[in-house]
């Protein structure tokens, strides 16, 4: 006997929600070849009702109480495209807690607090898949979670914000400064009225704790992140990349970390600069990619668009079918794993490296009072580049690695020096270069 | 109660299966904590016996009886990494026919008969799971059969033959002829001593088939691929191609068909002119790359290495995770889906563009016949290129899209053609360029 269609309820009715609906309705035949039965849509919670909506659907499907719904007994799976902490979490939780799977692309709820969602899902042997919550329809979690389960991830570094990639981007094409090229972005529907949590970083960081989590097999949470944002990266400091042959990115960068204090993790997200040879310098505008190294597959990467409407809406109907599928056979997929408790590293102990850019008086004896401050605090300089306009130069130092911490202090030493006018820029260098 | 270990019969210990067994030596914890329980390696079938192997196992886990193996009551998973048709096919079907679930590399049998093996896999409720099939380590199969399954893939074109793409990166770099460049494969090690299965496009036409039949939902064998190797290419083609600014590269080709002889797929393996900007372009050495276009999630692409003892046995082990977790779980993953039964179009109804190099007497009226050839198979020329050297001339030809039926006819009159004295060269043109 055939079994019944699978009753999705949708939870928000946005521009994913939106196309979600869509592409329920005109896959549909598809849909239900590949999952063994046919999806039903019976809800759509929203905020207003009466708002105008060009979908293919009665509108007697629209509801506003979203509590009701998700406790239908007619509904099976949940789709969560609301985005936010509340009423999301109140509601997934719901969900989960009475046995129906959860699609969702929350990213902050995920990063916030997963570790509750996900406990949800296993008492109940619900699913709770989130694809769409980072990069959009490029498949990162799934291989991840699955593809490289029986491999040793060393490292993952994304590139997994669109807005700030597509401001950077420009930067480096223009020469532009910061704040031109986020008008033109903002110009061109690339960046929202209120940008703060992609050139802040903050967007960057909640995918960064989830990949972190997936890649690790630990617990990480967005607050564990290591954060820096766009907004003072100068066209000074992208002019400087362009002279070593590098180009300067928002990378989110989750990393494992052996050394003498055990083994842990390193999650941060800051702008770096990285070698035009390396593979994520050539993902432009609002793309996407992520890089993987792991030890025995080598070097991976996952390139595509990292947002919008219908690429979102693609990841989260991947998910559909998946829960889907597990739901007629009765089994739940891989649910969370963070066995290995690695200890998240805090900035201080991660050893990465700076390129420093100086003014300096060009007088007799700077090089020297430069240089001690490196060797004061251990760190060795790996290339140094000095030019004189008259009175002043700049003194442009690229360091080997050292510990963040020990990287600081140098900075903060250099910054008390007579001879050392203004310490121009400082940022980080990653993908062995230059 | 903790389940007990799952016991894992091996097939094969050449440059895989070795790995395979170093790799659940070293990473037994992990992937026990990943799986939920232990991964025991029972058995290993071997040619031969008494070939020193510098493993991390008893010498008694060896035997040539690999049907023995496959039979015994306490094995619960086998991972077949010999290779080729038989005995492989006959070992796989035991397993499967007993319950067993699969993990296997092997791209010729699967392109050659993977509909028995996936009915044997359902008819048992066994796993039948094969990512180091196409490209190595790289996800790429579970992404296009579970990510994209909410999703109408269009095309999908890869470069999935290291050795063809080392000898055409060393052909576009230094300028050497197909045979030259091979040579120093050879030597490299990233051409085996008998290439032809590389150089002929037999190794790609297999991995396209599979490809295909996952993007598309429909049952492809390799002997339904269209398939040009790379031996015909020439330093003049690389040369020509540069010019236009194009890179030649063997591609695998799927693409989905909509036109008036109805829906229909076409998969081909040849090599083609891309633009340098087109990403598949800097794909280069032994690297592979899968550039996907989907409806929904646009243009995606998933790029690493695709070939060697590591990154094939990391795909093995990610299978056998998840094949280990289903199996405790009772629930199998999903299987073959080939409800669509598109048409697989022959290369003649196939639409493409054509770069055409002619060597021409330097006279009038030789364009004009050159012309009235492709307008007599109503094939529009895109761009013409003449140039004169004392009594010859070069004339390069591109076209715009026309069935390659079409085309060949074209190429087949202007052979005929008393001013062509030669056509040098005939190469396809994909990726939007030039």
């Amino acid at each position: 006997m055939a079994p019944g269609p699978l009753r999705v309820a949708l939870l928000g009715c946005g521009t994913v929600g939106s196309e979600v609906v869509r592409l329920l309705h005109s896959s549909g035949d598809d849909l239900a070849a590949r999952v063994g039965t046919p999806l039903e849509l019976v809800g759509i919670a929203v905020r207003r009702l009466g708002r105008a909506r060009d979908l293919p659907v009665s509108q007697d499907l629209f509801t506003t109480d979203a509590q009701a719904l998700v406790a239908r007994d007619d509904v099976d799976l949940v789709v969560e495209v609301i985005g936010g902490i509340e009423p999301a979490r109140t509601l997934i939780l719901a969900a989960l807690g009475s046995g129906k799977s959860v699609v969702t692309a929350n990213k902050a709820l995920l990063a916030e607090d997963g570790a509750s969602l996900h406990a949800a899902a296993a008492a109940s042997g619900a699913d709770l898949y989130y694809e769409a919550s980072v990069a959009g329809a490029i498949p990162l979690l799934r291989p991840l979670r699955e593809s490289l389960a029986g491999d040793q991830i060393s490292r993952v570094t994304g590139i997994v914000n669109g807005t700030t990639n597509f401001v950077l981007t420009r930067m480096d094409e223009t020469g532009a400064g910061f704040g031109d090229a986020l008008d033109e972005a903002t110009a061109l529907g690339y960046a929202e009225a209120d940008p703060t949590a992609d050139v802040e970083g903050f967007d960057a960081a909640a995918k960064a704790a989830i990949l972190a989590g997936l890649a690790f097999h630990t617990r990480v949470v967005a607050a564990d992140v290591h954060r820096e944002g766009i907004t003072e990266v100068t066209a000074a400091d992208v002019a400087s990349a362009k002279a070593m042959g590098c180009v300067v990115k928002l990378l989110a960068i989750a990393e494992r970390v052996d050394d003498a204090g055990g083994t842990g993790v390193s999650v941060r997200v800051h702008p770096a600069m990285i070698p035009r040879s390396h593979p994520l310098a050539s993902v432009r505008e609002a793309y996407n990619a992520v890089f993987v190294e792991a030890a025995s597959a080598g070097r991976l990467m996952f390139y595509g668009p990292g947002a919008g409407g219908s690429p979102t809406a693609s990841a989260v109907l991947g998910d559909l079918v998946a829960v889907a599928r597990n739901t007629l056979s009765g089994a739940p997929g891989p649910g969370a794993s963070d066995y290995a408790e690695l200890r998240v590293r805090p900035m201080g102990e991660v050893v990465t490296r700076y390129h420093i850019s100086l003014d300096v008086a060009d007088k007799a004896g700077v090089l020297a009072a430069v240089a001690q401050a490196f060797s004061d605090q251990d760190v060795s300089i790996r290339t140094v580049r000095q030019e004189g306009h008259g009175d002043d130069a700049s003194l442009v130092v690229v360091t080997h690695t050292a510990t963040d911490a020990a990287l600081q202090a140098v900075v903060e030493q250099l910054r008390g020096l007579d001879s050392v006018r203004a310490v121009a820029s400082v940022m980080r260098v990653e993908g062995q270069g230059p």
